[in-house]
């Protein structure tokens, strides 16, 4: 359930230190779902979530106000999805299938209490997404809003696709969107709000999910989700596989949308496409041969050779991606 | 290996931001150690877990600098010692042994890398104290310090231990300090640092970890971790047990340390014992007769009755203890 608008999100109502830590508590756990995996959900000291493949897969990630998100740019709904979502795709880069998710917030006193429980809503409804529940999490104040998650998943049975697999003579492929929700932080940043496509992705991402499991049921021979930028998480593959991954220009167009800002900046789209996070693609590295399902896009191959990611046989001149400290 | 003192704390060296991001992830994943559980470590999309009982117990708590913890008060060893403990400490509350944590961490760029490195030796060795390893994490950029830690762990095919399982005729027993982590914050918000013995146990916590599984193994109904007081936290147990709790006023002494604080702050030392949150000790309903070992002592009974705690059958008049928006 999707709040209305931009007038949902809150700017009226009690604060979160009106009604209190146990309150406030209380209000969000009864928001939340569950699934037949939790077997001991929030409200305890620990969760209890079924494991019956006796492995499982862990990952988390903190977004800080205002360096992750801004809440004069995405509504609480959206940034609830957007959180959500950047920790199952970890999940799913690695082949599985993601079951839980823990949820740590840190607010401001004054901060409006639906402004928290649309928050709310939206890490719940994109766990919703793969049959995911929020289990637990921990409620305390900051001057600013910190959400941290943590993601479980289950592998089913099959061994994780890592990143240190890719072999040469692998092709590299990709499924899902490059480059949008830089181009959307890149217009937002400059105080505009369109276009609306790109903006939207840079406020809900849209990973694709099924993919990761996909991949690995396709024999994979590694996966990575794209969240720093292609080429930089590429580099991650062949750092850890010690080999070159060289990428097809001509294979990366931008899309249309992401070309619109290219322009309307007088930036190189493909620049985006290339090193823009948070859209959350899954890039992977299959046998030669494999048969891919049409939304896997072929867009580079594995040599041997230095641990290096090259576009057309050259190393890349700009910006490989993000680094939170540079 | 704890750092030498207050001097080895990191005042030089280069910052986070010199190093970058990627630097500043590898050394931190140089000084993590392993455990045959972890099936795939730090350094990919997600890690994988070992969970040989069908079952993961998981809980996540977050650490925001000069809420939970101060620089100037702790060094970074023991606020990593800290942050390791009390999520571990909730893992064991519900009965089960601990076995990886999450690290999500939030630094300011001016950071000394020697800081971070040193939080992370002491996440790593609290994290030994019960065989359990640093699976995976983030690291990020924020104004202010955030250590957000999620702590999974195994039931080794026994039931959790709930709040919600006490029953009239069950004693009630503790095991751990009560006040004295109090007591310690106490004396350094008023510009001491001693008696030493309280102060340390403000900076780094030493939750009884065996006796969780060891109050599940005794049969205990109900079990919870002493996070924000034990009148408020075992009112969490009355409300989900649907039981009064009584406490014998005479079984809560103040320990000695606690005394002195009492009286050279002028206040009454047993409300750091029924109030005092961080020192994590456990609490217990037991049923009567239970034969207990001499660590866990008793210190009421379980009554019907609406939910409430009372001490000596009043209501305690002091405050419950810890709300983070108070």
């Amino acid at each position: 359930m999707q709040p209305g608008g931009e007038g949902a999100t809150g700017a009226t109502g009690p604060s979160v230190a009106e009604i209190g830590e146990f309150a406030m508590v209380a209000a969000i756990t009864a928001r939340l779902g569950t699934t037949p995996a939790v077997l001991l959900g929030p409200g305890d000291d620990a969760a209890v979530l079924a494991c019956p493949d006796g492995r499982v897969v862990a990952t988390t990630d903190v977004l800080i106000e205002d360096r992750h998100f801004r809440r004069a740019w995405s509504s609480a709904y959206d940034i609830g999805r957007k959180a959500a979502a950047q920790n199952l795709a970890d999940v799913v880069a690695v082949g599985a299938w993601p079951t839980a998710l823990l949820v740590g917030l840190a607010v401001p006193g004054d901060l409006r209490v639906s402004w928290a429980l649309e928050l709310t809503d939206g890490l719940r409804d994109e766990a919703a997404l793969v049959s995911a529940a929020v289990i637990g999490g921990d409620l305390t104040r900051s001057e600013h809003v910190v959400i941290s998650v943590a993601a479980l998943g289950d592998l089913s049975g099959a061994a994780p696709i890592t990143r240190a697999g890719a072999r040469p003579g692998d092709v590299v492929a990709v499924c899902g969107r490059l480059g949008w929700a830089e181009a959307g932080r890149a217009v937002l940043s400059r105080g505009f709000r369109s276009p609306r496509a790109v903006v939207a992705a840079h406020q809900r991402p849209e990973p694709p999910y099924g993919a990761g499991p996909e991949a690995a049921a396709l024999g994979a021979h590694a996966l990575v989700d794209v969240s720093d930028g292609l080429v930089q998480d590429l580099g991650h593959v062949a750092a850890a596989s010690g080999v070159t991954i060289d990428l097809a220009g001509v294979a990366l167009p931008a899309d249309q949308p992401v070309r619109d800002v290219g322009a309307a900046l007088g930036t190189d789209p493909q620049a985006f496409v290339l090193t823009g996070g948070d859209d959350h693609a899954l890039a992977a590295c299959f046998p030669a041969g494999t048969t891919l399902p049409a939304r896997w896009r072929v867009v580079g191959r594995v040599l041997g050779g230095d641990p290096m990611v090259t576009v057309d046989g050259a190393s890349y001149e700009g910006s490989g991606g993000w680094d939170h400290f540079r």
